[in-house]
């Protein structure tokens, strides 16, 4: 196959594209493509300040260097989930990563936010599956960085494949109120939130890890001891299926309930509240009192084992 | 395990339901589950004449089995698509059903329509695939024979193996229009055509067979050998993977659509359109013009073929 740009030798294969790319013309078109999704979906000017979460994985590291290659003021933030030697080699990769290119990096960890606070801790006390403990963990620290920083926007490394897997998880138990919030941008919010935007949101996994591997980004390539063999990876492979047997599968499923989704689908489940200043840490909480993070684990109980 | 109704040994056990059941309980369970179907969603009451659409299968003549064995005013339809051996056995399993219980049978049969008009035949000359031109002749011959009979509603077997198949279709590719219209009850138009139920929506494929077994319905075991391998069947399979990593996936996957669809997801892609007779065959159709049928198959020359 040649290159479907400059007629070289084609590397790179795109079957969901019916496209091929040499090495150089894989990067363009991968940039262009980021490029019209930050353009297409407004998230973010070149004056912004950028917060880029970051893992230590393909898609983060590729988010952030992408981001910074296009002359955007980009800031990396690392959180320590406190899962082992996997959060160990994450940590030395991401700070590898901002080393060598001189980029600015913001490094929090739980075990250091309070005892107990690591995520096989919490999921532990809780009784809770470690991936949602760990979810709802990184939704609270990430937003609190965002917010002490003075950040204008929140990216996140999540892809197609990510996206997909989310959706299905929604659209099986026709979760209306999510389906409603699933979007490449989540709004800045009056009362603090920052806006949260996901620029590789079209991108299949393949097409992040390609890039990865053409920059030479250096990444923590196991994934997630906690990750092997959850929900969302199972509907990863029904979805592989299904991509397999129809090429462009996954991507018609985004892009038609992002159509669906702005021709009003759902929209009568997006209810807009007032956000509240949760009780015990003063982030913005859908309910008065205390917030999905602080109702889960009681960080007062912490706080005042720590003090005494 | 116990069944769930008489405490003797259950010898249908019910995952989904966490159920179990004994021969004679499981009657009554299903009798019961249908007469809640048919009351809960309306389909049809005690006076109605009912024109049942039997294919030979186990869901048809089960569906028949029940409505008739509950009292009610059954006619069967079988149309013989000309699918060889397949359409023979499965006319001569509905004959024989009909004839021991001494039921109506309407049938008719696609070749005598018109030359050409087998399924076979119309798939080959229309470029389509067999399924679909299958489905767009059982439509146009089903609406017509229970206009004729003047029949107050048209029953076919789709069991929820079959809903959740077509749900996952469409939802795929979020064909609001389709998700706008798909429930068990599709309701008569004003221009002629008949209410469509499916009262077995709610029941598994299995339950369905497991009626047919105990109440030693003898239907055709084969699957019609174009839908071998068809997509429908690839989405069944995926379906059945989540099913069994996840007991009551599929009727929460159908059930919470019901809801979501109920609240008024998809109304305002379900436009109410004015329908129009066929200029050539008569039937109801959405667009002026010609119907979907006689577009597909231009049964004009047809008919002037077989006039000269």
């Amino acid at each position: 196959m040649k290159c479907t740009r400059c007629k070289a030798k084609a590397e790179v294969h795109l079957r969901a594209h019916n496209a091929g790319f040499c090495r150089p013309c894989y990067l363009e078109y991968f940039r262009r493509h980021v490029e019209r999704a930050v353009k297409h979906e407004r998230m973010f000017g070149p004056g912004d300040r950028i917060l880029v979460a970051v893992s230590g994985g393909k898609d983060s590291l590729a988010l952030w260097d992408v981001l910074a290659g296009m002359g955007h003021q980009t800031t990396g933030l690392y959180l320590g989930l406190g899962i082992g030697a996997y959060s160990d080699r994450s940590r030395e990769k991401v700070e590898a990563f901002a080393t060598a290119r001189g980029l600015p990096l913001v490094v929090r960890s739980l075990a250091a936010e309070g005892p107990g606070l690591a995520v096989p801790d919490v999921a532990a006390s809780t009784r809770r599956m470690p991936c949602a403990a760990c979810g709802a963990m990184k939704r609270h620290f990430f937003d609190a960085a965002a917010h002490e920083g003075a950040f204008d926007v929140l990216a996140t490394g999540h892809n197609l494949d990510d996206e997909v897997a989310v959706l299905m998880q929604n659209t099986l138990r026709w979760q209306t109120g999510y389906l409603a919030r699933q979007a490449p941008v989540l709004p800045a919010s009056r009362e603090g939130l920052t806006r949260k935007v996901k620029p590789f949101c079209r991108f299949y996994e393949r097409e992040t890890a390609t890039y990865a591997l053409v920059r030479s980004i250096d990444y923590v390539y196991e994934e997630c001891p906690h990750a092997v063999g959850n929900l969302t990876n199972f509907y990863k492979t029904l979805l592989n299926q299904l991509e397999t047997q129809s090429p462009g599968a996954k991507l018609g499923f985004y892009l038609e309930f992002l159509r669906a989704r702005g021709e009003g689908a759902f929209e009568q489940f997006n209810k807009v509240e007032t956000l509240h200043a949760c009780e015990t840490c003063g982030q913005p909480t859908s309910a008065p009192g205390r917030c999905a993070f602080c109702r889960m684990w009681d960080i007062e109980k912490l706080t005042s084992a720590v003090v005494q």
